[in-house]
């Protein structure tokens, strides 16, 4: 793969043991971001949201100042890039139990900024519903942790290169999310995005929209519904750390209207 | 790590990308193995289950022959030891859409057969119940793929040397399975193990044990039960590739009978 550059455990080019944890169970989290001038883009709520993370599984997250060592490696100033940070619990003796020391991995992958589109900014995108379903796990709803085989067969399902994503129900055929942006649905001036306690990724973008949208005048709630409340909506949004927010034009067959929303919203999101 | 030695793609000591999505998504499948003379267990069935739980992610699976050759690089005939073999679709782009060619990852990993204690034999093992709940997902159930934080979690829950293994119920409190071990329940003479349509790894030991129970005059059956169910069994007994079959004597506060059926099972199971 020649799009990407890579530091692991602050060598550029490094690799990684075949006995990670990370690899054996998933047992780490990622987090995704932009970069720019060299600087992550809402870096100390992205790093609030690893450490969390890393916490809720017992792993002792490497300090904000060591990964921004690890950037500053790997970016150029004047460049926007992703950066894809990924810690694991470090190497594991055989079985689930843990080695009586870990050191955990860290791992700063960059790849090249996506072209998107013009026109998902201002026409929106199309989404699809996927028919893989979110699972219920409490005890790791919310977290952006590295088991993500449902999200990789829920994007297996389409191969359409107009849709944009795909909206996860879980088993109770509740929204969720979509398998790489959050979810908001407005209904006058609510804007409602799906309750994650037994599943989904709780992104850094959908709580600063969270945040940000009083300012525009709408009530951020979160709430349980499902995709017949969903279709109801005045319309559709969707965020993450890339993109922004983005106005949602079509769900299946069903249109919606396209207002200005998107564009205050990441308007705001800018500043 | 001195414990393991490592063969990944046929090198010796060879490493892992950080691109690979068996790291960044828990994209692959893997399985464990006992290795005797150079020779794995098995190894027809156990080659046989890898290819299913590749083919149920889409990912194609490197022929036995080539496996079997990196087996032979790593395993010295005249010993006897642990192989634990995973196969990841290999590396990714960024985000979950598969590229457009990938080439699988295989790794093989020995490490030293582990000294149970005599104990486990003779008088059979303690269990405890998890308070992690084991989530369903019929599409991967019974597939022994890499996301296994469940299964981590499970088995952060104790520190007690005396306890073996934990039993993992899913969300129904229905009984699945142990962190690393399937569990059977004998109730006179049927011998009954969950269904593991919604969650589980439906692991080789548990279907030899079923097919080879009727010459011990038992009826293996498929079942749902819960805890309680499972307290008022006759006998317990759990199984693995590596050891086999074992009683168990204890299950939380519970004392069961132990018969000579784990070692009967065992008996069998080497012929």
């Amino acid at each position: 793969m020649q799009n990407h550059a890579y530091v692991v455990n602050g060598f550029l080019h490094g690799t990684v043991s075949p006995l990670d944890r990370g690899l054996a169970y998933g047992d780490g989290v990622f987090r995704t971001m932009k970069v720019v001038d060299g600087i992550p883009e809402c870096w100390s709520l992205q790093y609030q949201k690893l450490e969390a993370d890393c916490s809720a599984l017992g792993i002792v997250c490497p300090s904000a100042e060591l990964l921004m060592l690890d950037i500053q490696q790997l970016f150029a100033t004047a460049e926007t890039a992703v950066a894809k940070i990924i810690i694991t619990r470090g190497d594991g003796e055989r079985g689930y139990s843990l080695p009586a020391v870990t050191t955990p991995l860290r791992i700063i992958i960059k790849s090249a900024m996506p072209q998107f589109p013009d026109s998902n900014y201002g026409e929106g995108v199309k989404l699809r519903v996927c028919e893989t379903r979110l699972s219920h796990q409490p005890k790791l709803a919310g977290i952006k942790h590295l088991n993500r085989l449902e999200n990789v067969l829920a994007r297996m399902e389409w191969h359409d290169p107009e849709i944009y994503d795909g909206i996860l129900l879980d088993n109770n055929r509740h929204v969720i999310e979509c398998t790489s942006a959050n979810i908001f649905a407005r209904f006058g001036d609510a804007l409602l995005t799906p309750k994650l306690n037994d599943c989904g990724v709780a992104g850094v973008t959908r709580q600063r929209v969270m945040d940000a949208v009083p300012q525009l005048g709408l009530d951020a709630k979160i709430r349980v519904f499902d995709m017949e409340k969903l279709l109801q909506a005045d319309e559709v949004i969707v965020c993450n750390s890339l993109f922004g927010a983005w106005s949602v034009r079509q769900i299946e067959d069903r249109m919606f209207p396209v207002t200005q929303l998107a564009n205050l919203v990441r308007r705001v999101l800018a500043e």
